[in-house]
């Protein structure tokens, strides 16, 4: 979970792989949302002290779909992230208030690449 | 690009892997956004067509990020689709016109898993 309040507008750039990522797909319920963002807030600086995190991009479509992708430079990290006891607890309140249903998908990135407007 | 005008409320289910993630995180121009709409339609359905293609998630904060993440069965399906005439057509319109950056990650998934409200 990011900080959901503030879109970024530029995204995470191309990094040298291997590295990986972890998309987060969600539809929320429509359950104590203050609750969420507050919990979304506090997460996402906690996700930025893990080693090896690199970045992550967020976007919600209003009333639809929510897709998180987070990257980081090894499953190290993503193991001490999936472990820490501030997101787990977030992770037990969303299954219980927040989430009608996710799918989480852990990939390794072979290749990456960007564009910007010059 | 997916078809972006019905934002899906059901995320593509965890897969059994591995598979493949193509993840697009990008910020749009305002220039042209109804050819922008019109190509996006066009290359959703085109993109169903290609073989091992598995599902398509999407997300755009208004005024933000886009991202979409598609899944391929393997790498000769996002290759067959990155070859696809009318897609190579819509990614030099794209960044001609309609992208203001973008970023793509390609990724293999090594775990995968949901959760559904009961």
């Amino acid at each position: 979970m990011s900080d959901h309040t503030v879109a970024p507008v530029v995204p995470t750039p191309a990094l040298e792989p291997p590295y990986y990522a972890v998309v987060f797909a969600s539809v929320r319920t429509d359950r104590d949302p203050d609750g969420y963002t507050g919990s979304a807030r506090r997460l996402s600086g906690l996700v930025r002290r893990i080693p090896g995190f690199l970045g992550e991009d967020f976007a919600h479509t209003p009333g639809g779909l929510a897709i998180s992708v987070a990257y980081f430079g090894d499953l190290a990290g993503i193991e001490e992230w999936r472990r820490d006891p501030e997101h787990l607890a977030a992770k037990e309140r969303g299954r219980e208030r927040w989430y009608e249903r996710y799918v989480i998908h852990i990939a390794r990135v072979e290749h990456s690449h960007g564009f910007t407007r010059t």
